[in-house]
């Protein structure tokens, strides 16, 4: 009996070495609560019958993906987790570049900061200002929706939402400085929620640097007592939103004052905000418009070879499959629902079960290629992010509503896009017998499928020639079509 | 008695748990069957009396190191493991580079595909066609034995052998696109043996894609009935080889159509083919031959870094002692075998027993620099790779017959090759007081050493100062030599 | 009983299973033993009361913390670790540079030997020569204070110390060009402490490329009878010196033969030494001066995107408050010593408790921004070395004497310099409702807080504004004022 009783005490207490060693490596952070994932997968919105894969999707950050980094009734700055967290191979590519977002209320500033990383950020709603200051100038810029700005590392800047209703909404990109895919904020001035950096210097260093009293010292490095309480955004007074309007460049006097002053040298550091939208759309027709900005033109995009692009489709259109040949486009979706579908011969993490992969470490990627391809299919709503990887055919299935998003194609300036339908569409220029060889069809059938559509880029959804008397295909039928 | 029996049983609860502890860390990959890389090891067939060293050679990659990708009777490609699984540190600055290989029978075509990765390949056996295909248009080209092709990132491509006789063989590096080290391969057609791309779409979007019948998708999206069981590689009538070959240009014709069309910017994507052998050697003697195409040269090579050389050795020649001083050559063998030796002051892990260094893993370099140099020696032959790292001294001596072998060589663009001996060797250079304080030699002891080499390069292994009385060493006699 | 011990028995197998599996991870290497840590740590010498933080510095290297490559009586040289294995994630965007110095006493010689790394080296103390040899050629160099080399990988060079009083100073980082962060050095001969590369070939492999008898290999690979005992660094005699210091180029004839011999191309390869010290100051007053190699002026120094800087304090002087934009500076201290301070908000390792973190892994880096910002302080001095990394605000206090610190900034070509204090600091030219809204201060109270230091750059910690009455602060208040 007595030995009975030891054999499960010596089974629990093995149980819980075995546990021990396991719980080095189970550290998997989970970004997405599952139930809230699951609401996100299962988009009852679309009403198209659409049934998910069971499959996780790496490809796809919800809201719940984003951290906050600050939050106040007057704003909030939140972040994607470096993207080789959710996979270490997979995102290797792009694992030093991070996603960020920031919204400022109507009528707020948002103190001066630097970050140890280069960055670009388009304004996807609102208008505003932008400030940069050296220690030789303070230069301040309007800006309004559909402006690029380059942020170069550690120079010192502020925003201000100097609109009375609509927030400011920027979708930004960094590139760090010091340590791959991290960056984080330094603040000259004190707040309720962060310390100025001056509170890393001792007195003495600060007394003799600056050459005033002590007292006045305080007010660097202490909070003033009317902010406490007060965050990195304020709420600001008309005037004030006026004084900072003033002095700031807007888009129309911008080219003026460069034939002026001569200051071009200068004003290249940070790049002139440019505006996206005012350039001609690459492609456009009744269903869809894109903007791209390219690194090869603009200079500010050019050494950290971001493309910046802005997709607008009505509803029920399709973003023909296609797919980028050298970038991967991170996409943050700003207004509406899209299901986009993506072909990967990749296998990930997600469909394989190994807990003990933390993050930071490099999960196995299956060697073998083996001939299978992956169905990647996620609905994807406004403050959702996509990645769309380098060479992997991807579509766009607007839905509900308008649908817009944005995206910073990274590693861009030699890549092309190539579009598998529409007008132009690759496949069609497959000569004869390359066809006949690969896809078993003769020149006549091949070119009734490859030549069919008549819409390039973008195409409505409801093909012009019906079946009417064809009820909605089960979903059965679909997965014996896809899947075999 | 029964405590005897419980204690027995704990004991092995407990290895258990250490077992499973274990087994978290021990996921060495063997490439290589042991009895395998013995047989390679101990290359019986060179009749030289060279014995080889125990331990593991981290630079040799034998046949059984590639995995198949693909194989059929029409042909295969196979690869070599991502460099870092051999040895994370020693190959960290090569990760991501891929060599893999491909062979096509007489008369074989293989489907349209393109890889998520820039590639370089050279031709080392054969003639076919390389055709590309863009959304604007489809161009071919004749392919040659010592062609070098550079296919960009994510272009689609087919590749024909159009001889009757000669298999068509190419050796080919990658530079992945999406993550480091790992590219896959994706196709518009199906296989029985891989999946079109357009599986990852559902019919929703490739009716609205290509604005036809469901029926007719069909055949993008499975198999046609007569290619069940045919794989990526098909053989083709002499009517399609006659079709396939009439549409590419030809070297000889190439320079006319430039003039003519002025197409030069599109052809600049793909980069033309050049071929290696019509080039200069840039070394050449009796006993072998050297050509290099340089990336500062050729356009094609330039963005990827990457140099392609080709060497051909007669039969008992000598590489001359050498090394590179920034490039990593990836080498492989393309005829006859040779002993290859190389001086390495790393300490790498095959020497110490670590196995619970998984891969993926950075196992530790010895930081201490010993001032002990390894002998790193293998017999290579047809079929295989070695690497040749930057700063490495190495030779090679070809043995049976003639030995072939191309290179691949990374971060080629500032790199230079220095001998070590021959005319125009570095230590020849060294001034007297430098060579009396270093080598412990006068003048003319120096110059006797460092300049009785009359051949640059290459050199016969048979000395022509003959010393007849002596024997073949023994064994014991070359481990004093080089060992002490 | 008999169950009781046999419990007893049991746990401490257990502990054994569970202990095994930590032993896996417990690979923490201490570079610097605690009590020389402390030691280095609580600089007592400099007497101002400072208090340094418990906290270690993760930045900051003391004297313990090189490894020896080589030493002798003759001289040293030593290599700090790769900075990763100090913390994985704080240096990964410097984990390819390494930090050597080197160290050769008055009329000595350094035998022939190459890098498989591109280095660049500041002379700190001393004049010598560097002789470069190359297969075509045989280049030496005057060297002395304040000049600045680049070596290129794999070039065979050697050091002569030609002064017959002052040991020869060098401060080195290198660029491995193999494996990042790790580099080896090749010795063409043999001696004491080294084996010469020729040991890694056959005596066939020899005898054939040297076409000399066996007998006379020996001298390249076993060590001459009168070098038995001598390592690299060897004394020589004064008729030696003059011979080497003959043939080298020095700074004042180099210009002559450059116009004569029309040889600039070859030579660009080594890059001529320049002058650090010559250069015009590009910071300099009573308290200070700053020289500065950019690698936009020098083009030895483009492609490793390395700056040289040295800078040089009166006793009791601050470099004020500042940051680099986007390099990080790896700091020497040559002489003296002084109280570095920096401001950092990233949590590192030696603040969390993690054994489990050994070398070459990724610790986790705390991904919320907490707003906190840490103080970084210590004492450095001669012979230590100290990291600013790009956009940290660090000040420089000299202690004792005049201090003397050469630094390395890596990914120098596009950084800037911001200043917080002193005329055009950066802070002055916040606009008046920035300010007001960031500080809380009005336009009279920033004017006095940030226009009151006269000087530019560097200042004196003597407050030229007294306050008599006032004592020395109480550690206690410094820590309310700081840590509040």
């Amino acid at each position: 009996m007595a030995i009975n009783k030891l054999t499960i005490t010596l089974f629990l207490l093995i149980s819980l070495a075995v546990f021990h060693c396991l719980a080095f490596r189970v550290e998997v952070q989970e970004f997405e609560p599952p139930q809230q994932e699951g609401q996100e997968g299962h988009g009852g919105g679309s009403g198209e019958g659409w049934d998910e894969e069971a499959t996780k999707n790496p490809y796809h950050f919800g809201r719940w993906s984003f951290k906050n980094f600050f939050q106040s009734q007057e704003g909030f700055v939140k972040m994607l987790p470096k993207f080789t967290k959710r996979s270490s191979t997979l995102f290797r590519g792009i694992e030093n570049y991070r996603f960020f977002f920031q919204e400022m209320q109507p009528n707020t500033f948002l103190v001066p900061h630097h970050l140890d990383a280069d960055y670009v950020f388009l304004v996807v709603q609102g208008k505003g200002v932008i400030g940069f200051v050296t220690d030789t100038e303070n230069e301040s810029f309007q800006i309004t929706k559909g402006d690029v700005v380059r942020v170069p590392s550690s120079v010192t800047h502020f925003f201000a939402n100097t609109n009375g209703t609509v927030p400011l909404r920027l979708a930004k990109i960094a590139v760090p400085a010091n340590v791959p895919g991290h960056f984080q904020v330094f603040f000259p001035s004190h707040s309720g929620f962060h310390q100025s950096y001056f509170t890393g210097f001792s007195k003495d260093v600060l007394t003799a640097s600056f050459n005033v009293p002590e007292e006045l010292l305080g007010r660097l490095i202490r909070r003033p007592q009317q902010q406490v309480g007060q965050g990195i955004i304020r709420r600001v007074s008309p005037d004030q939103i006026k004084e900072l309007t003033e002095h700031a460049i807007s888009p129309s006097n911008n080219h003026k004052n460069k034939k002026d002053k001569h200051k071009d040298k200068d004003r290249s550091t940070f790049g002139s905000p440019f505006n996206l939208l005012t350039q001609d759309a690459i492609y456009s027709n009744d269903f869809g418009r894109y903007h791209e900005a390219h690194p090869k033109k603009f200079s500010q995009l050019q050494d950290l070879d971001i493309a910046v692009g802005w997709v607008n489709m009505t509803q029920g259109s399709l973003f023909l499959p296609q797919y980028n040949s050298e970038t991967t486009f991170v996409t943050f979706v700003e207004n509406g629902c899209a299901r986009y579908e993506m072909a990967s011969p990749y296998t990930f993490q997600g469909e394989q079960q190994q807990p003990w992969f933390g993050p930071g470490q490099e999960e196995e990627v299956e060697e073998e290629m083996s001939g299978q391809v992956h169905k990647i299919v996620s609905r994807v709503c406004k403050g959702e992010v996509f990645i769309l990887p380098a060479g992997h055919p991807f579509a766009i299935l607007s839905q509900d509503e308008n649908f817009v998003a944005v995206g910073f194609g990274i590693h861009a300036s030699n890549s092309t896009r190539t579009f598998l339908a529409g007008q132009d569409n690759m496949l069609s220029n497959i000569n004869t017998v390359a066809t006949r060889l690969s896809f078993g069809l003769g020149s006549k059938m091949a070119e009734k499928l490859f030549t069919s559509q008549n819409y390039s880029h973008f195409a409505p959804t409801t093909p012009r020639h019906q079946f009417p008397e064809k009820p909605k295909p089960s979903f059965q039928s679909i997965f014996n079509l896809a899947g075999f």
